[in-house]
């Protein structure tokens, strides 16, 4: 606990849980480790849980949303929470026409094309997400030292998803509306800010101990696109977040990890492709007079299929890398996939645990 | 074309097509420019032509082939033609169980996972792509001064197929086989690179004047694992070609540039998230004793979709940033899309051929 600064220490327990001492760039008592997609369809306790409740139902009930939350928390020993929720559950809170179809992801159901279809997405308002709200108060409860991780979906994840009209591999209608109408393009995109800015100052205001922003599909984008089309409103969005640690992630990043980080993470999240300690190296030349950064990853969603073997030379290798931060949070690279098996992903959390 | 050898000059009109001449790290009268998957389903007359036949009749006919090879050259005025094929060709030809299903790509009947299956796998005899060696003859007959390239599939990108059963997102279960078994894993590559290798001889025997290694998946891998796991084998299959430029490329290889030059490249696809200056002075860190780089790319296919005046920034800003290279084949950093206007492609054409 040396590294945390006093007032941190007096914060009392919550500020000594091993994910906020990291993520302020600290040394904790042991390694932080959560795993992204951690609630959800790996578990048979979470798909028992499901069954016959639709994706977007089960995010707007409460008590659903806090069981789903605690079962990995239970399971696993993370070091943290992630708020049971999608990507798509703020815009569809403030009214827009869509629905999470199972197998497909979300459908949208007139997608964005013109001037009039971006003025009428809505604004987002507190008592839209009320019961997100209540879901937060009751995890706060359960959940004791373990912090809880807020989330959104940054603008431009958000916005392909309205201008496809669903999951899209390439993107093509967003990256032509990107570069064909600038203006247009904008102006979406500070839409979609307003309503992924709200709903994360509801959540901090609510008591949950961190964010992450996920832009998800960032990764599809050149730095120079990206800085000049989408870090604005990212960087809008993370900027109106005050008092706990912002973490920023997308997939296939490493071209954009500085820019991510300009955008205003405390913490950067990097998946496998890129070494954490290559991470650390860009980051800081890109940023010398910044303080040594902080980062989240990054193990390869993939080797927890390899056997245990494989695993714990991985995640030696990972935490080692690490050290080149002035904070390591463990995680994924990507989510949890499907179809792992759970027991995997509680031995990798052992690993991580494990001393030296 | 005072940059080519006086060998190469005296190899007449062919060696001076510009596509060569910018191969072999010249300055060639006109930036040459061809698109990956030209040949294809953005063009009317090739879903006309292909109507009622399945995909693998089509790589195995030889009049067909050779049509629908042609069919974007005549169209668009690019500076080669590409071989029309698929990457499953030579697995089918040397008598993999594996089908191409319309919607989904290819499957194949029995993935791969034991050592009994690895063994399994057919060597590929030449009399066996027959049909490929006739097309290229007619091809060769029919093109002129323009280059064919031939091309294959990378080991990985072919492993990946053969293991998952199918086209995959995430590779769990070839990253599986490769952390977990790494004998058996080796032992696959090496008998899927005798595969590619003999597949890629042939093409050369018959005439192809350049050919393209996709390793279209390599990008899901971080460095360490492309070097330890794939690098061998891809280096077998290049430096086994000689007398022709070799084109390496994958997509989302930001990090994996200057290894998959190392495998014996000429020429190094990149895709469009890393600008070629970039990617030119990556290579140059990492190999300061070879020549200076020959590129090929990198505009987003997406851009096709964008509007004139877009397109037309994006291709001066592409080759304005080409010519940091020795050599600079323009290209998209992918394929066409399927819904490709046809008339955007030919106007990109026009776009790079013009000066200034």
């Amino acid at each position: 606990m040396n590294d945390i600064t006093e007032a941190e220490a007096q914060a009392g327990t919550e500020a000594e849980a091993p994910l906020l001492v990291a993520a302020r760039g600290g040394r904790p008592s042991r390694t932080p480790v959560w795993f992204m997609r951690q609630a959800g369809r790996s578990l048979p306790e979470y798909r028992k849980l499901r069954e016959g409740t639709a994706m977007l139902d089960a995010c707007m009930d409460p008590d659903m949303v806090c069981e789903i939350t605690m079962q990995p928390v239970r399971r696993h020993d993370v070091d943290a929470a992630i708020l049971f929720s999608d990507i798509v559950v703020p815009l569809k809170a403030a009214g827009v026409d869509l629905d999470i179809v199972p197998g497909t992801g979300p459908v949208v159901a007139n997608p964005i094309a013109t001037e009039a279809d971006v003025k009428a997405i809505p604004e987002l308002h507190e008592e839209q997400v009320q019961p997100v709200v209540d879901a937060i108060g009751l995890l706060n409860k359960e959940l004791g030292d373990v912090p809880l991780i807020g989330f959104a979906g940054a603008p431009f994840t958000l916005a392909s998803y309205l201008v496809e009209g669903g999951p899209s591999k390439h993107h093509e209608r967003t990256k032509a509306l990107m570069h064909g109408n600038p203006d247009l393009w904008h102006a979406l995109l500070g839409r979609l800010a307003d309503i992924t800015a709200e709903f994360l100052r509801v959540q901090v205001q609510a008591g949950v101990k961190a964010v992450q922003l996920f832009d998800s599909w960032a990764g599809a984008l050149s730095e120079r696109d990206y800085r000049e089309f989408v870090l604005p409103h990212s960087t809008r969005v993370l900027s109106g977040i005050t008092g706990v640690p912002r973490i920023h992630f997308g997939v296939g990043t490493g071209e954009l990890l500085p820019a991510m980080r300009e955008a205003g993470a405390d913490v950067v999240g990097v998946d496998w492709r890129t070494p954490l300690d290559v991470a650390v190296q860009r980051l800081e030349n890109a940023a010398p007079h910044l303080p040594k950064p902080v980062v989240q990853g990054n193990l390869d969603p993939a080797l927890l299929f390899a056997g245990v073997p494989a695993l714990e030379r991985e995640v030696a290798r990972i935490k080692r890398e690490g050290e080149a931060a002035a904070g390591h949070i463990f995680n994924l690279g990507h989510g949890v996939l499907p179809d792992t098996d759970p027991d995997m992903i509680t031995r990798a959390v052992e690993l991580v645990h494990r001393q030296g």
